[in-house]
């Protein structure tokens, strides 16, 4: 049974209605007069991350993902719970560094968890709990024909940034001032939740972009049922992923690597507010595929971002 | 770094007030007029379980575990978020099995949660989240001297059915009913749920037994700062329990064995709703050791329960 065979079957478990069906990345819980936004996500080293990896950016991705999940949905984060594995009965103190650093960037207290022994390569994960700044809390499957689609931070720092750091392990190199952002981007990613918490009121519908901008636009298109048109000179690029980038052809990968923690919105075109972020394209019926890039539909075989885990 | 030097340095972290220092199997959240209360545990194949086991029992045993920690707190189960590794890329519908009856069982649905690839020895977890029925929600520290110490449930069913089931493998024998009673404790143990919610207003400390009888009231009588005298003669064994144990020492081993997912509270002496349960001892101010049992301190390497991960 594979992983897609695996989350079928889970639908057909006793489901809560706040798991929307387990389509979105985030249960939306009415406690009393107040909306939960739960999430979580899981890390498993030689899949999310390597063996050579510092630990400490480790914690801080994971952390980060997991509130990216909160900030697309609107949600102040309140805590987090720790699911961690001592692998051979021994921790790295580099991953309480890095969660420690996490946890006092994002202003997220921790709440329990659970740490066992385990033998093998470690998994880690957390689950985020959050409370609604606004209701009805965005979905993925809001948009309409007529929106239009933006995205909120920038695509591609976090591809650069590791095909940067590959580079400098491979010539025991330092890296430039832009590429140490770009670098820091990839380990030290940020989630946007003042922009989420601002957008919440204002989109049809959200998501992070965590796969890829395109596989997730994807995804976003087929939870509306509508097409999602992409002018690709209009996503957004940092001026040092710009710099970084040789030609079209990294912009392209880019679109297609993952990493971002950036957020994937659709909202009328001439709303204020989501007027500051890249208007990347428009919402359309629903065609025959989930996405026109440029006009085009990309091929049955055409991979748009990270598919696996 | 082992774990308990990890779960040390993890209190150095932002912690939650909700998390009341980490010293309990909950953290209990304020939310509006209502008050959650959330849990997450996790097992590992090869310490948790074995890879012969079946992963129906396995995934039945983590939802009882949880669930079980929310009992102890009196709290009504609102649904539980799964956090499954496909092992090599391959899921178990066995493990579906299992999780969708305990589901059911326990009226308990999913509130979504994470689904990754991972290699080597599977690690599942999951975070069950509830709602209290009674404020202020029961802790492990509120135990006073005067108090008796009681246990709702039976101790040594799971012990004696793991044994059972270890023979009937070596023998390819079956099991007679009150084995197979003996067998499905351990295999299909059931949170008290009802108990807990009964218990939670009358209780001054309550804690689930899961790591053993002795071990789990040590913790207690610690985070309550009194001593613990239990008289071993009046712990609660089921009379299946009772047919099987061949002397004494198999009671003893019971109470240090664990999986018991029975509920140890303290309460009045008096009171007509503990009265109801089996009383187990009594609570005095703390003296030398934790526990007094038959009137004797434990040696300081006795080891009074399970406490690997």
């Amino acid at each position: 049974m594979n992983e897609s065979e695996f989350i079928g079957a889970l639908r057909s478990l006793p489901i809560h209605d706040a798991a929307r069906g387990l389509g979105d990345d985030c249960a939306i819980l009415s406690i009393g007069s107040e909306t939960l936004v739960i999430t979580h996500d899981a890390m498993a080293q030689g899949i999310h991350w390597l063996p050579e990896q510092d630990l400490a950016d480790v914690a801080w991705k994971l952390l980060a993902a997991n509130l990216s999940d909160l900030a697309a949905k609107g949600a102040r984060p309140e805590g987090v719970l720790l699911s961690y594995q001592l692998a051979g009965g021994d921790a790295d103190p580099r991953f309480l560094d890095g969660l420690d650093a996490a946890l006092r960037a994002f202003e997220v207290p921790l709440l329990g968890g659970d740490t066992i022994a385990a033998t093998g390569p470690q998994t880690i994960s957390l689950t985020a709990i959050g409370l609604a700044s606004h209701v009805p809390v965005p979905s993925r499957s809001g948009a309409r024909p007529g929106d239009s689609v933006f995205v909120a931070g920038t695509i591609g720092d976090a591809y650069a940034g590791f095909e940067l750091l590959k580079k400098a392990r491979a010539n025991s190199g330092s890296l430039s001032d832009a590429h140490d952002y770009l670098r820091r981007r990839f380990t030290r990613p940020s989630p946007m939740l003042a922009d989420g918490e601002r957008l919440a009121p204002i989109v049809s519908a959200m998501m992070d972009v965590s796969d890829g901008l395109l596989l997730d636009a994807a995804r976003l298109a087929d939870a509306s049922g509508v097409t999602l048109a992409i002018d690709s000179d209009a996503v957004p690029f940092s001026s040092q992923f710009r710099e970084w980038s040789a030609d079209r052809s990294d912009r392209e990968r880019a679109m297609r690597w993952g990493d971002d923690y950036a957020l994937l919105f659709t909202a009328a075109p001439a709303d204020p507010i989501a007027a500051r972020f890249a208007r990347i394209g428009k919402v359309m019926p629903r065609g025959e595929n989930a996405l026109l890039i440029d006009g085009v539909s990309p091929g049955p075989d055409e991979p748009l971002g990270y598919t696996h885990g």
